[in-house]
């Protein structure tokens, strides 16, 4: 078998979580496996080279802020090829430059194009456990790019894919993908098999536990995905096309995004193109928009509200007030910050007719207000006060007994 | 103008430096030069590393080594990029897969074999200011390699030989080369200008301000050699090929060399071969001997005397000791470490006969007792006590007036 395997910062933290990880895909190779590991940068090293480049200058490129963070990863490696080394183990260690991994031209948030694995399949022929940097790329100029967050996730489903790996491993601190945030909802349970709709629905919506980008690469190219704990045995979450239990579960779980902030936009125009001109502005300054809710205004007029990432709110708010007497022609703007995204997500969903209203009703006999509603095939998402999510998500979790096991 | 500029990781070593640095950089490149920097990892920063791999494995690989240590010049240029485009000067930093430094292929002592500055060339062309990170290269299969001791003086001087430079500029926290070791000699001076093939005997001698292979790099391609402090504006020292005062003076300098041990290797048999076998032993063991002497023993043998560096005593008398009874068939092996090596060098020695004797009738005033001797064209050695050295080279620094100008 030729397995990928990934370990975040935390894991290879200090000089005992290098060992462990070492010695953990030590016991892969030994069983006869080829084993490619891919690695972040060692704890919080990202952010002490963030801080050094802050100090020097604070607008600083992303150019030589790439420059910069890719040491991280390549310290990373180097250390672990020399802890896999003092335990008898031939391994190496490649940057992106040798294990040539080719990136679109953009710095700070780029994606990888292709990996020329040529250098990593001589390697692993010769017998050797191959340890990449994660979260790094080369563009077309020859210049080291960042991936952005969940980056080495990334790498390690690219790499998985091109070398048509039977298995991408993804290790994390918890045991795996679960029906909730098991620090908000006791009874929540780890998911054992998820498909990849679900899985980029619950990482979409707030779960975390993987990368959305690292989910539609493994789902474009047929990844299997396990995530599971660096800290223990268990068994982990295999996230895949299909799963045996698809019809069985309505709901795989519940998400919770506290990360949101609600802008209303109040009193538009009732003509075509305002909200076309609206969303347009906010695109051009990078502006995520999320959940969208429009309706009837007094007078003739309408209001839109939507959702954005709680640290983009006051920016959003900064470009429509520049165009209210200008293109939007809008009365008011307000922002809502107090608030949070609930969301079920489940590809059983589809068959199961009633799911939302099953929600709707539990969050009623709670008393948990709902603001806004958003729905797709799989998913119900709700965005409620931030003071009422523990109640709500326990509620919902009852609700739809994701804690009695499949 | 296109010129190269040096400097070491003090220089660099904090914000502070940094920005002290890159001011400096800026005012030639203001001035209508085109500028190119060269930079060492931040003050201790190859230190500290070296010691995360002793923690994670004393017996590191050299070819994981120089993957860790990579990153500390990548770090250093990065940052200084940031800092100049904070003062508003176009700056692009340039590890060596980017600034194509092809190396021999062996790790932790390479040696530079091309440089193809296609890229450095087209950023100069952009009007930016090029940094490079010095003391590494990549090897023929694509791994970083780095250049041992002194590397990025190497890095600069090639660089500077390959983009046929107008000068080469190596800083330092002295003033330039001196006659002799300012801590040592108080009358000591600074020297304007010297021969490559001086800097040469001086730098091998001990004087330990530009390391040999940077210099002999720089003979080798007529690279014009500038070596000046980072603390201030003074001249410094030019290396070059021919220097205006070169029939004046005798001697331009007084090196020591405290990192010295004597190896007396005693009753060898006198017959053809053994010297030998005995320098052949040591070679292959990358044992560098210094000076030689042999002299007829006892009862039809012969002693052999010789330098080494200090850390390389014990195993040099240890691998002596292993063939004592074998192949060399000595009576005895003897080592004595508190001696230091003192020479004089100057290319005006040449056309001067009794510069020596003038030296060991110096020492003799001084009561000094010669242990070894050994001369070349250009300069006078002698091996003497530890104690004794900063009597001597102030005496020999005053015998020749070198405190007194040219």
């Amino acid at each position: 078998m030729l397995i990928v395997k990934k370990f975040g910062g935390t894991s290879v933290a200090d000089k005992e979580r290098i060992f462990n990880v070492a010695k953990r895909c030590i016991e892969d190779y030994k069983a006869g496996n080829s084993v490619v590991v891919v690695l972040s940068a060692m704890g919080k090293q990202t952010d002490v080279l963030l801080e050094m480049a802050r100090d020097i200058n604070p607008k600083a490129s992303k150019r030589e802020l790439d420059m910069l963070l890719t040491t991280g990863e390549q310290t990373s490696v180097a250390l672990m090829a020399m802890a896999m080394n003092s335990l008898g183990v031939p391994a190496i260690s490649l940057n992106s430059f040798q294990a040539r991994m080719k990136t679109t031209s953009v710095y700070g948030n780029s994606k990888l194009r292709k990996i020329d694995t040529e250098r990593i399949k001589t390697e692993l022929e010769n017998n050797k456990i191959v340890i990449v940097t994660g979260f790094q790329g080369v563009n077309a100029v020859g210049d080291y790019t960042t991936l952005g967050r969940g980056g080495s996730d990334t790498t390690a489903v690219a790499l998985a894919a091109a070398l048509h790996a039977d298995a991408c491993e993804i290790y994390t601190d918890v045991d795996g993908v679960y029906t909730a945030d098991p620090r908000m909802v006791k009874t929540a349970r780890k998911i054992d098999e998820i498909t990849y709709e679900e899985m980029l629905d619950l990482a979409s919506l707030g779960a975390g536990v993987l990368h959305n980008r690292s989910v539609e690469l493994a789902k474009k190219y047929g990844v299997k995905l396990v995530v599971r704990s660096s800290l223990n045995y268990n068994e982990g979450t295999v996230v895949k096309e299909e799963t045996k239990n698809m019809e069985k579960l309505m709901v795989s779980g519940v998400a919770v995004d506290r990360n949101v902030a609600r802008i209303a936009v109040v009193g538009l125009k009732d003509e075509p193109g305002v909200a076309f001109k609206l969303f347009n502005h906010l695109a051009r300054y990078d502006i995520n928009v999320d959940v969208i809710l429009q309706s009837i205004g007094r007078d003739g007029t309408k209001d839109i509200s939507f959702t954005v990432a709680l640290d983009d709110a006051d920016e959003a708010v900064a470009i429509v007030e520049r165009h209210r007497e200008g293109s939007l022609k809008c009365q008011k703007v307000d922002v809502e910050k107090n608030i949070a995204k609930l969301s079920i997500v489940g590809a059983g969903m589809m068959s199961h007719p009633g799911v939302a209203a099953a929600m709707f009703e539990c969050l009623y006999d709670e008393q948990v207000n709902i603001k806004m509603i958003a729905t797709s095939e799989i998913r119900v998402t709700v965005i409620i006060n931030d003071k009422d999510v523990e109640r709500a998500i326990n509620a919902v979790h009852d609700k739809f007994a994701l804690g009695q096991g499949e």
